[in-house]
């Protein structure tokens, strides 16, 4: 959904259901957390809709875990004959163009015409496959999404990129499509995989690290967030907050975070990006490793590499670099692949980035607990300083796995 | 090139060089009028593309005319090894997802990242084509044409509309992806073959009959502009323009008149176009003949049909009706084609754009010369109306076959 606006209205505005951004170019969107989100007795997404022709995409574990409630959902909110749910194949090596135009064919099956609604229900690749397909089909149709992972409710769901891989890169072909609407139920992540759930709080770190102190300082206090039972940290006691209220705290700060970051540079015009943080090195590990490493993880291994970097360059003193370190492994999460974090692979995947963000490296790092700057020139990371990032952070990994596995303290 | 704007200030402004949309949505860009666009001493190219990467793509027959001169122009303007031309080879039938990866695929061989730019020099096949691919390059990189057929220069040149076909629909698949620039050059016309510029002066035709009586009165007097030499015809001669006047004036005129019809509905939100005139029963033709029937062709048959039926309606007066098929004759173009003007084909026609326009029909028919109104709903075409239409016409080209060609007076 677009609307005029001006440069004046353009920000990131929270309410009680979520949050609505509107960018300095006039596109306007919403983020709404919701309860329930199946619930025949929840309008929400009927809403969205509009009483338009809807073809639903979801992956076999959604399907399996919430497909018959989503059928049930639809069936009693829309007329009969004008919604289908269509079930793909999931995994990383799925978003490619071949499964967009399945996916178009799918709708074209099911009759939806430039009128119809494509609805994504699931987590990062669902979404990155349906949103690009939404924004091809008919030159464009109105997308809706349900994110069910914690990466879509925080990361993917909250902006606008779609796309695939292709020609051996991450995401090489695609659209910056807006979402009509995205919606984030948190009882999705009740049934999440305890690993998707960490590649979830790799991104929530990510906010903490370079923006919000106070996000950090909870994450550290609460490691377990979504994963297992826990206290209510000290800093959130002030506020009287239980479990719910942790997690919606860490949800909402998250979501909105992102936005904020994005809001002014919707369509990355400008290539200097702080949510970058964690994405210069991630993608040529993802690729290298065969998606062994998910993207969670990569972003995990990015930033404590990017972290040590700071700090062998002077930008970032030792205490904060490793309370940053530590808070990713409390978090369950790697901070060095072995097999991936060699010097020849990372040195080309800063010329990788390099290139991408129009010859400027633009390499986010902490200066501080969140707060970050960029290092703009390849040549301000001398060689030495990338060999000696990496040999502390395989002397920890070495330390890691002699003593016993880390356990957070609440 | 998006700007903000406000709705007050959008619009299309002309000046000596050419022509400037602003949508009220903020997309803003220029058509230029420009003289030997791929000489050296012509900066406007180069200018357009501000020193960064190019990549050129064209077809067989401009390479074969044009490739040359299109090399030596980016030899003496770029530096070396920021560019490179690619041939694609032609026809409707490539316009598929194959060509578009195809077209990916030899861009990042080339080097090109998304701060480059993507040149598309030729017809209405290769701007869609590479239009599409620029559109989803990256999720987006610079997108400049110089339209080298009529077609492109006043139709698909001054839009934004990219794609491709596919599961059996013309422009199944695309994007809106406003070029950065797009350059005409009247003198490619000269090389145009005699069928398209027929084709190219259905869709001028199509703009003088639902817009400006003048224009289709300088058709009337000179059907051969752009086809053999002529006299300067009445309707100009105030004017005192010369041969290059009429044609700049036909060019002009038509390249206005679309703009300002696409302005403020740039992506089609309002699926109730003028501009759709000539566009209802002919892609059905085009695809039931296998594109045996050109494009312009399908336009020309459709815009006798449409006026045809308006005359059975009661909505145009029988000596306008008589006055539109009769130019759409003198320009060379067909009003009938007895294997697909069917009443099965064409009642199928009508069904198909009224899913397609959101299950309303507009259907544009002109009302008289240089105004046209809506028919909106299906009920309002009665069978036998357009069996009415259809036989008219069927029992003119009888005639017309039996006489000898048209010749017209000046």
């Amino acid at each position: 959904m677009t609307a005029q606006t001006s440069a004046a209205e353009s920000g990131v505005r929270g309410d009680d259901n979520g949050f609505t951004l509107r960018a300095p170019d006039g596109t306007s969107y919403r983020v709404d957390l919701t309860r329930e989100v199946l619930s025949p007795a929840n309008p929400l997404l009927a809403e969205c809709c509009e009483g338009r022709r809807v073809v639903a995409f979801t992956g076999p574990t959604v399907d399996r875990l919430y497909g018959r409630q989503l059928r049930a959902y639809l069936d009693a909110r829309f007329a009969p004959g004008t919604w289908s749910v269509r079930v793909l194949a999931g995994g990383e090596d799925r978003k490619r163009m071949e499964t967009v135009e399945e996916i178009c064919a799918l709708a074209k099956s099911a009759g939806l015409d430039r009128g119809g609604v494509m609805l994504a229900v699931g987590g990062g690749v669902t979404c990155d496959l349906v949103g690009f397909a939404a924004a091809i089909y008919c030159r464009g149709v109105r997308y809706v999404k349900v994110n069910t992972t914690l990466v879509g409710q925080i990361d993917v769901g909250v902006g606008v990129k779609t796309g695939i891989n292709a020609l051996g890169t991450k995401n090489m072909l695609g659209a910056y499509h807006p979402p009509h609407a995205s919606l984030n139920d948190p009882a999705f992540l009740r049934s999440l995989a305890p690993r998707d759930i960490r590649c979830g709080l790799g991104e929530t770190a990510k906010m903490a690290i370079i923006k919000d102190a106070r996000l950090f300082r909870t994450l550290e206090e609460c490691p377990q967030v979504f994963q297992r039972p826990y206290a209510t940290p000290a800093s959130l006691t002030e506020d009287g907050l239980g479990r719910r209220g942790v997690e919606d705290y860490v949800l909402r700060t998250s979501m909105r975070l992102m936005m904020e970051e994005l809001c002014p540079n919707l369509r990355e015009h400008d290539l200097a990006r702080l949510v970058d943080f964690g994405h210069t090195f991630g993608p040529v590990m993802e690729t290298a490793s065969d998606y062994r490493i998910a993207h969670g993880e990569s972003v995990a291994i990015d930033m404590a590499l990017s972290s040590e970097l700071a700090r062998v360059l002077g930008l970032l003193d030792a205490r904060d670099c490793e309370r940053i370190i530590a808070l990713i492994d409390a978090l369950g999460l790697p901070v060095f692949d072995p097999e991936t974090c060699t010097p020849e692979l990372m040195d080309r995947a800063l010329k990788a980035s390099w290139e991408r963000r129009g010859r400027r490296l633009h390499l986010v790092v902490p200066d501080g607990i969140g707060s970050a700057v960029f290092v703009d020139d390849l040549d301000d990371i001398p060689g030495a300083a990338l060999q000696e990032a990496l040999d502390a952070l395989a002397a920890r990994a070495q330390d890691a796995s002699a003593a016993a596995p880390l356990t957070a303290a609440c």
